[in-house]
């Protein structure tokens, strides 16, 4: 790696950083307008810090004319994220009742979106350290949109390419170079963060809560402001909170060619209408299920609840309305695979996410038929595409990754002595940024407290790579990449 | 489906069933040469009745001229293991003491070499029903070879065409027409359970045990002749056994090639010692957690104990030896892994088998590279097959049903009320033909007999997929398959 591109992107790194340092006055803004004093030094402090570093880093020296190649952006990628999560856990830090380890995992389970949380007593918790909380989970969900959208289809990673289309016709009327783009979705994460705000003051939260919700929710985080999580507020507010997870769950580009004047760009979009139909189909299973499984329940809270839960998870929210592992096997079973389906691609959510789970299907229906017909010529698109070579293969590799990703996380986390299912369920929902678990301790009743440090610093490293699609932090490992 | 060829399948059935009923007598023969008489009507009943339906299907009028194609090949197929596994099941049905679903799931079990039992007071049993269930492993493991090597491959199904070569020379020098094949790795199967017997008795076992285990091993079935399973034999045996699971557990396909003169053959495959390096270094990680987990076990004892139980559970064999669910979670974990691994493509065992891992990696690798080279040309090689499109759908296909049929199998099991472990592991050792599970019913040291019915029938169905590569079994489902 030569100097003058560790330079650009230092430089870059500088910028995050700014904005951060910015974003930590929030807290204390939010705090002073409460009127409230604590905790006001430790983000004064951590913003200082902050914005000493990124100046430091903007105002040195740099080389003009150094573009980055696409190597050098997993570089980026993974850096930005690992320091912009270490800065951002200052605040934490400095707050001396949480442990080193613990502002870790929760700094990063904020920033990638996951909302496994250690913090108890959240209903009495500074307003100050509730708000940056849910901040963490908002500049995460759209720094990974941003990264979704701009910097990995360069780097052939996350499938994005699959929703491109080369035809310029359509690419020049809805969807524009990048930094356009890049504003628009902006755009549209502020404006949907508002309309949550508005939408879940009006169902009965102040407005506090609500904008902690809001962000939560359009980040599909997963923080709340209650140990109690969402059961802890009124019934519409719920409602509220299904229809925003919806909409950070799907494919801000889509958004963008909406606005832009193509206006079935939503409605046209496979991934779009699996993803509904698929959430409709478990919501309504599980409503059932539900209902029948527990007495005291009315038809229509079961499918509040059930559906509540569905989306929640499917969308890697987390948010948890009681406790779905008191439903029986068959409801612990399904949400256990709910982990790891995911929303769409572009979106704040993680997870597998629905095109891979549709692309694998067109496939396997086509190899099938290519085994009755030996000698048929049998070609599958999706979403307009042509299913090539390089998608199978791209395919393959993600699956592969992640699996493996989750099953040596696992297997750490089972050899510092958690139980099989708490490592098991442990991995899969961090790697998925869903929140919680299964089992006891990190079911949705539970708390990632009483787990040891050193599996809540396997846990938030388990977060990041999810978040970043695993192989863009895999290439980093790769000799090759370290070559000339 | 046309009736001629209806007609030729219901053929080749009946020489299968007339097979099984000659093996029916083996049982009688045993209990006479043991001067007993117990269960004789049971076998021979049984052994009249499936006699009669193969010498009605054979001797029905049938087409000349007609030959079967690749898709007819898929009915068969199922169809032979459906229903030779239904007449096998006839002799424990008439015994008294077993229900339907206990006949069924045992006789699955043995014919498909899972080695899972419901059956308990092995030590006491009548000596016809034990050496009946070790037969039915020794019929399975020969007739799944039998299929990997010669149907399968017509069927473009089990990856057995990448050790295929399309260079005549090597082809006529080791590996003859289908028929020949056959032949002789039926004299090496035959070899194999012999040497097996002799190196049991050798070691300490009667000869009756001898005879049981060496077709247990052999086949890697894992069916004994003692509740505790190869605990309760001396410790010699158990090497003994070690020896001819990892024999099992290799392609057949070699051996014929290295009595043919190719020497090398084995040791040249990259499966092989991808298999054995494996299976070393788990081994050895697991005897070294063993030994430091337990007090009281020398550190011989530990090698012994921990790679008895590795061998066994990699090549599919599920022979028991003490319970390893109290070696801490670690292992635990470890051991449900190792149950998806499976032996070598062409041998008896099940599971995803060691050549899947291989070219994934080798795909993973390539694909990395890519990455960062974006434009260069990257090809892969393995075993000296380039990795074709061919070759990444169809592993992705397979690892996709696999993974699908697991966990459909899995929702089934929690549907009736397994818990999750139970449900989970439950189906991983049935579709992967392994035998124990996990937790305190069907781990090692239990048993599947205090399973509801219908788990018992679900569990069975599942190791007939597993055994069938799943695929098989779903070409039949798809409308395709019934056109014209």
């Amino acid at each position: 790696m030569a100097l003058p591109i560790l330079r650009i992107i230092g430089f870059i790194l500088g910028i995050f950083l700014i904005t951060l340092a910015v974003a930590m006055t929030i807290p204390v803004l939010t705090v002073l307008a409460l009127n409230r004093t604590d905790q006001i030094p430790e983000f004064m402090w951590s913003s200082l810090i902050t914005l000493g570093c990124g100046l430091l880093l903007v105002l040195l020296p740099r080389p003009h004319h150094v573009h980055l190649r696409p190597r050098d952006m997993y570089l980026l990628t993974t850096l930005s994220w690992l320091i912009v999560c270490c800065f951002a856990a200052l605040p934490m830090v400095l707050i001396q009742e949480i442990s080193h380890a613990d502002a870790f995992f929760e700094t990063m389970s904020g920033i990638t979106t996951t909302g496994a949380s250690v913090l108890t007593g959240l209903d009495q918790a500074s307003p100050g350290l509730l708000i940056w909380r849910s901040l963490l989970h908002w500049l995460g969900g759209i720094g990974f949109i941003g990264m979704a959208v701009a910097v990995l289809p360069l780097l052939r990673v996350g499938g994005m390419r699959l929703f491109q289309t080369e035809s310029s016709d359509w690419s020049e009327k809805v969807m524009p170079r990048t930094h356009m783009v890049a504003k628009y979705i902006l755009y549209i994460y502020v404006f949907f963060t508002l309309s949550a705000t508005f939408a879940f003051y009006w169902a009965g939260m102040s407005i506090f809560d609500a904008i902690n919700h809001a962000m939560s929710a359009v980040s599909t985080g997963g923080f709340s402001t209650s140990d109690t999580s969402m059961a802890h507020f009124p019934e519409q507010t719920h409602w509220v909170a299904m229809l925003f997870m919806i909409l950070g769950s799907l494919p801000f580009t889509l958004y963008v060619a909406t606005l832009r004047g193509n206006y079935s760009a939503l409605f046209k979009d496979e991934q779009v209408r699996g993803f509904l139909i698929i959430l409709a189909l478990i919501s309504a299973v599980l409503s059932l299920w539900y209902w029948l499984h527990t007495q005291d329940v009315s038809p229509a809270d079961a499918v509040r609840i059930a559906t509540f839960n569905v989306i929640s998870i499917v969308s890697t929210t987390g948010f948890a309305m009681g406790d779905y592992t008191l439903w029986g096997d068959f409801a612990i079973m399904l949400f256990f695979y709910l982990t790891f389906m995911g929303g769409c691609s572009g979106s704040t959510s993680g997870g597998l996410k629905i095109f891979r789970f549709q692309v694998a299907y067109a496939l396997l229906r086509a190899n099938l038929r290519q085994l009755i017909h030996p000698r048929a010529v049998i070609r599958q698109h999706y979403n307009g595409h042509p299913l090539d070579e390089d998608i199978v293969r791209s395919i393959l590799t993600f699956s592969f990754f992640f699996t493996i990703t989750i099953a040596v996380l696992a297997l750490c986390l089972a050899f510092i002595g958690l139980d099989f299912i708490t490592a098991l369920t442990g991995a899969a929902t961090a790697v998925c940024n869903v929140g919680p678990g299964l089992g006891s301790i990190i079911g949705p009743a539970g708390n990632f407290a009483p787990l040891p440090d050193s599996a809540k610093y396997l846990l938030g490293i388990g977060m990041l790579l999810g978040r970043l699609e695993i192989i863009t932090v895999l290439v980093l490992l790769t000799r090759t990449f370290w070559k000339h």
